[in-house]
């Protein structure tokens, strides 16, 4: 099939996901970089336009313009990468979505309700596509975990614990760290820990067991002094059916470097999955010895093999499972794939309302906060 | 030193944590077995006893006589280790300390209130010493944790998250399994998965960490229909000082052996240790690559090695740490050490305390219940 | 920089290491693939230009025919990818050595030692380097060995323990796989694990220690009855000024997966890593706690840092590390880089020594084998 | 049953191996210390019985004394422990199998051949037993290896990979550390990696695997300057039908502090086990997912659940794994058991040619040496 062609808002010289979305884009050879509008700063938008080999006349200074010049050129974007600030994935969003241009958009939705709101209605109102990156979703293991309980392989869920432990705000971020700046601020990026890395865990339980959740409380904190959103945060779920889970977002537990867990416990069996070491899970059936799970191993069938580019032992990271959110939405957009596993705008409300709940919950002292 | 003359208050035939005290008061040779009411079954006291080596005339009917005659002995029993079920603990506890025997007696303190408060009463009034073995405190990293915490290694504790899953209650217990029985009976047990397993957790955090508890917040379950004590319990700590925990005790969590684990995290480092591998633990300073310490390891100094018999790399397990609580105790009744590390009538109480401050929470949809 | 105009000869639909290769040049966007002799059959090479996008006039029929071409045009090929089977390296190495494009031939270098010699006397006469794919040399975490141990960190190196099992080879193979057809096919592969697999742990040890290897003894197996290579390889290792080694080749280990491994022992410290979990190294100070190494993680400056796409704790692969050798191969092409860590005409004439040194000296019963 | 009486030849105080053996024989309480000729200082030989409990008039100044007095004692000692070094095996072993009293002597057999000849002829005279200490056929999933190996779960045993690595004679020995000095003084010790550890090794895998060696190929190493036994031994290994193996001992592999590990792969399954953490191992069946065998666990029946005081979870150690011997020995002594997986004088000499053909092939420039 011929390479979807990609725009990008954000990315620009000295930002991080916007990087890792163009690798993504790029593993599988699906997509091809023609437009962006990389940075609110001209000058940084062309110079980091001509590194990636976008044309001239296409390295816009606004998402405005970019919507509005991809929309009405007959070889224009199909789709629209948005890597800017959490605060500034409305506006992008709504104007692609609008000039009926796919959208995917990097996670948490938004730094507001209202924004989110916004966004939502856009996505009812257009033709086009919206897909949020919510990337763990990605890993082999994490899709093949998913199969596993749909299809009864642990019983009938009892416990999940999730959590998501970082140490890179252990201490008070230094001003000139442009990603801890926005990060910590409240107004760019609507909540701390519970937003950067939370909402990943809560999607990616959310994702393997299919629960729903039904309550949520929350004690957030702030244990830098002068750290205006929170970074370590305790929750508890309530999920229907009567599951139970725990989950802790921290990004100042010393020693953590990017510390997703996921485990879950059903009345037949129970996984426990790290990314860290993405490519190997623990599957236990109850009185029976445990199983090493890998990516692509022997006896599995089905499963994680479908999303995997190389033979089991070889490691695959998490540019490979952001790389199969992209594989997903270019079969999607070509109609080659249902985009059935895609994280979309439910993923990123749900998001939102994980976000709204923790923080109500902490601030009423850990009253149980109801699914809306 | 001349070995201390022990007696022992259950654990006949078919007893589970009796045989473990017995070996663990056997390993250092500390220790003799000398007298023993080992079951209310006359029978079944009489043959344990005489398969232990216990002269007849010293094995009792009951802990009353078995109290009084020993008393009364010049050779006399110096201790006595009670290993009954929880609610009967009360009773022999009461009976020895009274008879001036000191008492080493089984977690939890107590299956009621009242029963732990006669305890702690007798206790003040006695000469004898009391110890109650949490066992896991024994663990030579364990020490080595709480000295490393006590110097400061860690800097400020910020975050406490414990565990202590096992899965051997996943399903509905047979009723002839006789640790089952009494371990899911109310009346017996005085709790569920809180009591039997999450007070160690508890005791263990306070242990290495020295924060003291301000409240706790819980929800408890019985996963398992027809269960008449928790079975899962997700419990959310607040700490003097601003640091805050997540505890999970868990008894029917698939997969799951007995997995006790302690992760602390400060302002400059954090360890991690987990139950199942005791010999390892990583131990990381902020900005630093993580350490592996390892019990009796290089580079330490003091420390584990103290509690270790063996060098490192020949792993020392639960035996040996249990067996390091008796050796305290044997070298606090010689008077050759002061016990300082020994768990007393005080982690007892805050045991109990923790016990109902758990059920008291969790009936109240998951109120904060300030420590007492 | 403009990106570096790619042909491959070899990978048509069906192969494996064609796709990792083609993977490998798009991760970090250095190439562009614009031309191949993809297959022998024509349809088929036809069929797979089309897929990936390469102009059909410049699909080739030959690879003859291909360096004619590409050598011709003023857009022509910069570099060539060579991903045959072995005895089909020798033919489109010399032709495009010969025509001036530079070369990136996957390993080993050839079937024969005839074929060896013929591709060393054309690199000696061209202008254009010749790059052979050991990429696990692109892992950061080797890299950052190799770092180690030159600057002395482990002191004096005495001993490497390295190590390649697999097991996919543990039964006779079926017929209709076609990576298991040649690569114990003698005539096409010139050696079974110790040249498929073997001269990769070879030569990664010679990368990371930098020992010039002495002499070796070795004790080939084929496992499998009637299988015509070596499918399990015992090898010891004498080095100039004293070390020594043990090197373990093997496709008949059951539960190996990938199992390359590498240790290197030194009189002040030590090292592990293994590539199946390669974003982790542990490290060794003689009398002091081991470390354990994250690829980018705290603490360690330069190194690994260089060549690492992604925060520590957010895992690297295979992928990433073929894409290391890749992007090292277009920075030297494009004079940003002076390629001093890709594998060369050297290291695959090395490789060729191994593999002829371990059949004579198994047919020998043992006997030592002089490096040459 | 009544404890059995047992003496000690060696294992006065600041001894090492001596504590282990009597802690080892005190976990399970079937025997009781009651002779000694602990020292050949007759100051310390006193102090040391007096401190162990042992009465004055059964504290010997020599071991010849002792076996005779025993011998004549209605209560003498039924076995004795013999914990000398090395070149201090054979005099006390063979009195006390003249004296008709059953021996537990620990590893290697002897110094020299002369003196295991001895040995052996003294076994075949008494009707006494003789018991070798090599403790790691101890550990419970070391028997449930060879169970599983017996009854073909592993199929055709075709690669033992077998290693004992250890760093703590990294650098020349402290003159005064007791433990290094005779342990590296080829008079008293007989070999140095190899007879130390290395028998171990080889011990183990005969013992798990049941294979019987043909022959091995040895390369002997002193990495450190002076040291006048072997520090580093790379050994090769075929066995009767077809299988080959690799063992590596070493004790100055910075970083390991008791790496005995074994691996065993078969032409239907692998497992490999690693005395570091040795209440779990791994099996492979091939072509399904890897299982982890944990002690006592869930799902395997028999096996590792017949020599284990408490259930899986609860880490078991170095010295309960040594107390199995002793257990073992005391139901053979008692007629409780038959012993059959107790290592005996058959055990101790092929580690006697273990040792003395690695010398030899090293000494022939990794000549094979044919197993006799």
């Amino acid at each position: 099939m011929s390479r979807v062609r990609l725009g990008m808002v954000g990315g620009g010289q000295g930002a991080f996901i916007g990087a890792v979305h163009r690798i993504a884009a790029r593993i599988d050879g699906k997509f091809e970089l023609v437009a962006g509008a990389l940075s609110s700063n001209p000058e940084r938008a062309a110079a980091s336009a001509a590194e990636l080999g976008i044309a001239a006349d296409r390295s816009y200074a606004s998402y405005e313009e970019m919507a509005k010049a991809e929309a009405a050129r007959p070889d224009g974007i199909e789709a629209v990468a948005i890597v800017t600030p959490n605060h500034m994935h409305a506006g992008p969003a709504i104007a692609f979505l609008n000039a009926g241009i796919n959208v995917i958009c990097d996670k948490p939705l938004a730094a507001t309700a209202e924004d989110a709101a916004a966004i939502k209605d856009a996505v009812a109102k257009s033709k086009a596509r919206f897909i949020l990156t919510h990337n763990y979703t990605g890993y082999p293991l994490i899709r093949q975990a998913r199969e596993m309980v749909a299809r009864g392989d642990l019983g009938k869920i009892r416990i999940v614990q999730a959590e998501y432990a970082q140490d890179w705000l252990t201490e008070a971020a230094d001003p000139s760290n442009k990603q801890a700046e926005w990060r910590t601020d409240p107004a760019k990026a609507g909540g701390g820990a519970i937003g950067d890395i939370g909402t990943h865990a809560f999607n990616l339980l959310s994702f393997v067991t299919g629960l729903k959740t039904e309550a949520l409380l929350a004690e957030l904190h702030s244990m830098v002094d002068g750290r205006r959103v929170d970074d370590n945060a305790h929750i508890m779920l309530r999920f229907e059916g009567g599951a139970r889970g725990m989950l802790w977002a921290s990004q100042v537990a010393v020693g953590k470097e990017n510390g997703l867990s996921l485990r879950i416990y059903g009345d037949k069996g129970g996984i426990e999955w790290n990314q860290e070491n993405p490519n190997v899970m623990t599957f236990a059936k109850f009185g029976e010895p445990k199983q090493l799970i890998t990516r692509g191993g022997a006896g599995l069938g089905g499963g994680a093999g479908n999303w995997t580019r190389i033979p089991p032992g070889h490691p695959e990271g998490y540019l490979e499972g952001f790389a199969n959110i992209y594989n997903d939405a270019a079969d999607l957009i070509r109609g080659s794939g249902d985009g059935a596993l895609l994280p979309d705008i439910t993923s990123g409300l749900d998001g939102m309302w994980f976000i709204s709940a923790c923080q109500e919950s902490s601030k009423a002292n850990g009253a149980w906060v109801k699914k809306t």
